[in-house]
């Protein structure tokens, strides 16, 4: 099925404090977050992670209902489920401060491709080792659209092998403090250029509260984030975006600069809902006509047209 | 006239220190850029403010081409003009250091507004003591619209007769972390949301390189600021801003939603100008045609379609 959507990345529980309040073994993980948004959109959605034996049936059963297919999702019998502690200072909800963190079985994971994925149209190495997402390239069939996800950690401890990644991708999505890390340059704007002069077609930079940049070559797009008074827990908020930027993509089933800013729009609007209570609790059971409502408002919040008036 | 905007604020000279490199004596001042910014759309710009005998001609000369109406500046004989000497870090152009700062004749400025300005439609008053701007809504006769900046100066020293203020203008205009300061709410949209229910029926955040936002009790527009790889200076974008807002309103001579989200949008563009080269470099000697085909732009790089998808 060509346009079939592959995510590679962590599976996880939780331990969340934000300055709304306090969740322990809250499902997570960045794959997690993105098949789950990106399920309401693309046709299908195919998870490659790894899990511990501690891993509830419950939410293998929560991806199924959302069609998700779990056959990449391998289950480690000694094996413990990557946990991870973060928190959230009430000024700078943009940036977790991890409190701790045990990889368990994530320490480890080199996703093998099951066969049935290996003919991915799109494909989303979620936040991970560039070494570890280059593996997943080997294993797909000249995939539609990849995109790439990375964090400072990797900039900082493996900046050589992901200069080396971005030619073998399609997408680099990432923050803007990590863009401007990567690339050396003052402004976001500078740094995307340099992004692309890298290899990767298209650039996507995810700011928070300050919304979201398309760059490619030609053309730029930018959105703002959806208005919330609220900010419950802004975990995910990152890879609930990816979910619906890909799964819109792999649902239009062409990468048109058009369809780019389509799912730039759905991004947002996904990531717009997970924030909205702790962990998934808000993303799953959402309803398809939440989503439509909030795309059309969305889009109505950022249209403008200019009318007839002349500059004097 | 009762579409001309009056604007009453500060004009300056300038020492300026960026990461692209040093301008002296440079002309500044918030009416300054409002101004020159508002003369490429408003019918009819009056400026009031107040300069020392060492204000060159040539700058009054400037003022006039544009035809801006310089009757509303005094000149104090024995007195030297604001002084202002700023230095910004290539890592925060957002927010300028203050080196120095001679307030001189600006220090005892009590705007006396011109007979022949006192019936302005539109009022910009521009960042000063809520007290002094206070007086000059005392000497309009019922403006249409007055739009109020303010900074943390005067939300620190001066809360109570600011907050006395809000009721008496149509508008408010400052920064996201002024108005977190101002309102003490944990983000911009609580912020804007307490904002409101002080009295103005519009509030325009500006985030610097983040865009602005304009609210009202039932509507919300955002717009990203207009993607520039290079900012030589930052100073006077939050005025030209305000300029480039007001003066499409003055222009439009009505103030609905739709012309404000226009208004917005000229903020935004005339903004982009100024932080291309030091001071009024850029923004005196500006062609319309510069103006319109940025506005064009601008408006296609935030315009997204929906098309015919729809959710699963």
């Amino acid at each position: 099925m060509p346009t079939s959507l592959v995510v590679v990345g962590s599976i996880a529980f939780d331990t969340l404090e934000t300055p709304s309040g306090h969740a322990d073994d809250e499902l997570g993980g960045s794959a997690t977050y993105f098949s789950h948004s990106a399920s309401y959109l693309a046709p299908k959605v195919r998870l490659v992670g790894v899990v511990g034996k501690d891993f509830p049936k419950r939410h293998i059963e929560e991806f199924e209902e959302r069609g998700i297919d779990v056959a990449g999702i391998r289950v480690v019998p000694n094996g413990k489920t990557f946990r991870w502690h973060g928190r959230y200072d009430r000024k700078d909800l943009d940036n977790a401060q991890t409190v701790s963190i045990e990889l368990n079985v994530f320490g480890k994971f080199a996703p093998k491709i099951p066969r049935g994925f290996q003919n991915a149209g799109y494909v989303f190495l979620a936040n991970g080792s560039p070494q570890t997402q280059r593996t997943v390239l080997d294993q797909i069939e000249k995939p539609k659209f990849v995109l790439a996800d990375t964090m400072n950690f990797w900039i900082e401890t493996e900046h050589k092998a992901l200069l080396e990644l971005l030619p073998e991708v399609d997408g680099l999505i990432l923050n803007n403090a990590e863009l401007l890390q990567l690339s050396a340059q003052p402004n976001v704007v500078a740094g995307a250029r340099w992004a692309l002069a890298q290899g990767p077609k298209v650039v996507i930079v995810k700011k928070g509260e300050h919304g979201a940049m398309l760059f490619t070559g030609e053309e730029f797009f930018a959105v703002p984030s959806y208005p919330l008074e609220r900010i419950v827990d802004p975990t995910g908020a990152g890879d609930s975006f990816a979910g619906g930027f890909m799964g819109h993509l792999a649902r239009a089933g062409a990468v048109t600069f058009d369809e780019m800013k389509r799912a730039l729009v759905h991004g947002t609007v996904m990531a717009s809902f997970t924030v909205e209570d702790f962990g998934l609790r808000r993303l799953i059971g959402l309803k398809s006509e939440e989503i439509e409502r909030r795309v059309s408002e969305f889009v109505r919040m950022i249209t403008v047209d200019l009318g007839t008036v002349s500059v004097r």
